[in-house]
Order: structure tokens, then sequence, then C-alpha cells
């Protein structure tokens, strides 16, 4: 495989305040620790390091997080962290990147991956890259779609069609397939009946195409953003810089691009897949023999199925059930798991109280 | 009022995990903060204050927490702190006190105060034991009793009979009742008939007698006590009054004494009591509009009826119903309201964990 042309670009702008009180406005969730000890960022990174070196890894994120980054992945180039003006989706910075990497290589290959996601199986997920690398160099755009495993009303879906016939890879291992429709978040009836179905995969978000290519979609779907781009590449100094950002669609790569393209596909893949939406996302994670997700020093007595997070000194638990605790310095949540959607409300509830030190 | 002959004796050796983690081994419950910036046993002291002054009033406990409760009972000389060198029941320090009262002072009235108890009206608190005192001067062992506010199982109960004759104070306002039996804590049916039986009240563990009276009562149903004493009051040394220490009885004042006693009475009294036994008694106590107590920095969204207590930090909870939330430096801990009985075992298990820090 032509790795000597292979590129990530880590999306690592999220704030994200659902992870609350583990995140705060300047703590995203990308800069969290929830499995292990590293965060989520440099479990990405990690994760894809085995095919593309670390000066092909790009992240694109925002001003204030731009440092922390390079403090988390010291073994990115500086040069490789595209810092975004202003906030906007992922259309801008991805086709950013894109103009970035033409320049640099013309035959570039971009794995673009969400920097807050969990993978599972790393191997697995490997060889799925790998495959989708095969494809994006035949000039396809191809999307990752998870195999659901419940009826999951928080992603959107793609529904696919046949295999895409690859003449030059007829024994491909992971194979792609056509993309019949983008569905969006469905209700609990329809995700169950996508499930029975067989035939519709979660949207990941991650995915691998030529620089070149995304670029020409680019050019063709979103022709604003694209003069903002080529006007990027040739402009002095941060405020005109900032302008040009500020005049970019805030639209993303989905709704800009993928579901107006021609030459997409999707390869199905179940290496274990979460986006970790929510505390609740947790819940679903291996757990103790009562089901239970700890991390951090925790005591259970008659507790089952829970999410119980400490950063900070111990927590104890008695005769819980699908409860979300999660103890930070200085701050403590208590919520049940079916309620984590509404971690907002407290949010919200500080910001007019103006407790300002726990946002 | 004869106060000139009245002393205070506040228990306040007890140790009790049951308030885990803001109570450990070396912070007991009756020097938590759980009402205001005071510990209880302040709010005790500060609670008899106008009728007993300082240096009447006398504290017994152990040995580990002698110099504490001198710090926050500054006003309290320290030849009136009573150390037990070894823990004891209550019939011991009582007896041990009463001895001591009785050389300093022959018309010695002693009011015996649990030192982490829960009291709402002062006034009406002071009122009864005014009451209590007159009686006491006749030579009666008075013991309150709160009138039950719910069909309680964790208390035990005394029946009372008629009225006390006191031909000396005829008005008085508060009268006092016969004793026709002590009774164990109860099932929650016998706790219902007894609510409704109105002759049943709560056995408050507070009493008034006079020092000569009880020491007589001690010499009469726990000789081996009442020699104990004896021996104490001409020992020098530390390792031998530790010795005869060990080998009182180790006893309540309730079983050794008041169920054999004839000249007892109970005083009915309804100044909004509460031993504050386990985290779930403070459900039973003024919340804000949807019941919850709460104590230090905590936000609530969507929550009734719980216990919520932060002594550090931001406490946020989210859609919770009877839960008992304790942020303490250090130590988290989240239970049920209905199974706050079970604190126990994390203490226990922490134990077995060696994680002493958290003990």
């Amino acid at each position: 495989m032509a790795t000597d042309h292979l590129y990530a670009l880590l999306l690592a702008g999220g704030k994200g305040t659902r992870f609350w009180p583990l995140s705060r406005e300047d703590h995203p969730k990308q800069l969290l620790k929830l499995f292990s000890d590293r965060t989520l960022v440099e479990e990405t990174y990690e994760r894809i390091r085995p095919l593309v070196s670390s000066d092909h890894i790009m992240v694109a994120t925002s001003r204030g997080l731009a440092l922390r980054l390079s403090a988390v992945l010291p073994e990115v180039p500086n040069s490789n962290i595209l810092v975004e003006p202003v906030p906007r989706n992922t259309a801008p910075c991805i086709a950013v990147a894109a103009a970035r990497l033409l320049a640099r290589d013309p035959d570039a290959i971009m794995v673009v991956l969400p920097s807050d996601h969990f993978v599972n199986d790393r191997a697995m997920f490997l060889d799925v890259i790998a495959a989708a690398v095969t494809h994006a160099e035949q000039g396809r755009i191809v999307t990752l779609g998870i195999t659901p495993t419940q009826p999951e009303t928080g992603f959107g879906y793609i529904r696919f069609g046949e295999f895409v016939e690859d003449p030059e890879h007829p024994d491909a291992k992971v194979r792609a397939r056509h993309i019949q429709a983008f569905v969006e978040k469905p209700d609990r009836t329809t995700a169950l009946s996508f499930l029975k179905a067989g035939r519709y995969l979660w949207n990941s978000g991650i995915f691998v195409f030529r620089a070149d290519v995304i670029l020409e979609k680019v050019r063709q779907h979103l022709p604003s953003l694209y003069e903002g781009v080529l006007e990027l590449g040739h402009v002095q100094g941060e405020a005109e810089a900032e302008r040009i950002w500020r005049d970019m669609p805030d639209i993303s790569i989905d709704y800009g691009v993928m579901e107006k393209a021609d030459n997409l596909c999707v390869i199905p893949a179940a290496f274990g897949w979460s986006d970790v939406g929510t505390w609740a996302a947790l819940s679903a994670f291996p757990g103790d023999e009562h089901g239970n997700f700890s991390f951090g020093k925790v005591v259970t007595v008659d507790c089952k199925e829970n999410v119980l997070y400490s950063s900070t000194g111990l927590l104890a638990t008695v005769g819980l059930s699908r409860m979300v605790v999660v103890v930070t310095h200085g701050a403590v949540l208590v919520c049940p798991i079916d309620r984590t959607q509404d971690v907002r409300a407290v949010v919200e509830e500080l910001r007019q109280r103006s407790l300002t030190e726990y946002l």
C-alpha cells in the first residue's frame, strides 16, 4: 500500500459540554481520559500511527486548543496543526487541509478521523482503513459505516447497495458498497427496522479520499468554500485569514459534499465503535461482572449497569442501578443514565447563576 | 429555678461510621457540620447554654477526641472534659460524672445530652428541660420522650401512664408522666400501632436527674460499676484508671438503671427532634420546594426528596429522586435513601481492601 502518500487529518476542534463536569469549555471531550491514562485524541493518534507517520498527521483545531494539542501530541510537527480562527463545521477545515496537502504532495490520500471516538479492535480498524485506501486510490470517496449493534437513535445512518466492483482488488478482504442514501437520525421504531433490515450502517464520520478528489467535489458543490480555500493559499497575516474563515460556510462535509457526490462508497466495519456521545454511551462498554463501567478509584456495593467515573479521590456507591456518577476535582455530577442529555440544563443553570468557574 | 446547681453532661464519645464519608474514624458525627457552619456538639452546647453556664458543662469523650472537643468548645474548662480511657457505654461515664459533680456540689442536678442530635425549636427545648429540672429536684429521674411523627422503627419507645402528681408545681406547663414500659425498636406494623395509640414516645436519650439520685440507683442496680466509680475517686496514675475503666460494665444507662428504677418519669416533648441516625434521616428535615435537603454548593435539575451534601466543590444532580449524595474532600458517596443502612458495607469493603485513608 502506498503509505508514502497517506496522511491523516484529526478533527480536534470540538467543544462539547455533554461530558460535563469532566469536559469544560477549555477542556473538551477529545482531551478527556475516558478509557485509559491517555486522552481520546492521543488514542486516535496511536490508532492510526501504524499506517501514517507522525509528520503526515495533521490536526485541525481551534485557537484555544492548539497549544494543548501540541503538548499531548509532541511528535506532530507544529506546522501540521491547522488552526481554525473561528469555529466552523467540518467542510472548511477538510477543504483547507486538502489544499495544503496537495501543495505538498499531489498524490496525497487523506484519512479523516474524529478525535473523540472509541474504537475497540485496532487491528480490524487498520484493516478497514487499508481497504478504504485502496478504493480512495481509485478516486472514490470512502466512508466507514459501522454495523449497528443496537437501535441507536443518536446517529445518522447510511443505506448501502451492491458491492463496488474493483477489478484491481477482486479479493479485497473488506469490501466496499455503493451508497443508496444517507438517513437522518431515526426514531426508535425506525431504528429497530434498520437493525432488522441489515442494510443500514452508522455514519462514523471517518472518511478516506484523495486530496485532489475531495477538493474537486468542494469546487463543484461548495464553490464559495472553494474560493475561500484558494484565497487562503496566498494570504498574509492573521487578520486577513480570520476574515476569510469567517466568510466560509458553516457546513459539515456530510451535508456539503457527501450527500451530493456520485463517486462515494461505504465500507461496512465492525471493529467496536462508539462516538462516545454522552456519559450514557459508556454504559455500553465492557464493565465489571455487574455491567458497571468504572474509571478511577471506585467501590461498589450491590450496583449494576452504572457509569462510575472518578478522576480524583474515592467514589463509593451502594444500591445504584443505571446511574451516571462523575467525580472531578471541584465538581460532581449524579444523573440517571437516561437523563444524561439533560446535563446541558446543569451547564445552562451554572451560566445563569454565573458560576463560571465550573463551566 | 435553681440553676446554680444545674450541670450538663454532653455525651461526645461516639464513633459511628453511618455518616461516612463525612464521618471518619477520627471524625465522628458529633464533629460534623450538618445543619450550619457549626458542629453538632457545638449546637448541643449552644442549645443548653441559656440554662447552664460554661463551667457547669461537662463533656464525656474518648482519648482521641478530647483535644478536638476542647478546640470546638473553648469555653468549657479542660477539667470538665471527662476522658474515657477505654470505650464504654453510657452508664459508666454518667456514673463517673455524677460522682465528680457530687464532690463539687452535693445538690448537683445533671442534664445528660447526646451531642449529635438535632433539635428544631430551642425555646421549647429549654422549656421542657426547665420542667424536667423541677421534677428532678424532687428526686425523680426524668427522661424526655419525643412525640412520634412517623412510624419510626429505628428508635426505642416509652409507653407512658398517668400524670405525675406534683403538689409543689400544680400548674407546670410541661407535665411529666409515669412510665409504664420501655419498648425495644418495633417492626413497622407495631410502630404504626404505637403512632395510632398515642401513648408512646420516642426514647430521646436525654435525661435529667440529681447526681446523688442517679448514683444511688447505680449502687443498687450496677454495684460493680459503683465500686469502680468509688475506686476511681482515689486512684493515682493513668494506667490504674485505665484498668478500672476496663473492668467497668459495658452497659447503657437505659438498660442498666432506667428500666429497673422506680422513681422515673417522662416528659412528652415535641420540639422537633431527630437522632440524625443516618443520611436518610436528613430527608425529614426542611428542604427546598421539592423536598431536597441541601448543604453546600448544590445545583439541582428536576430532583425531588434527595439528601444532597457537599463540603467541597459543586454538586450537580439531574433527575434524582430519594437519593443520598455526599461529596467530601477525597471521597464521594451515592446511595438511595432506603439503602443508607448499607453504608457500613462500604466501610467494611474499604477495610478489607486496606483503603485505610478513607476510613
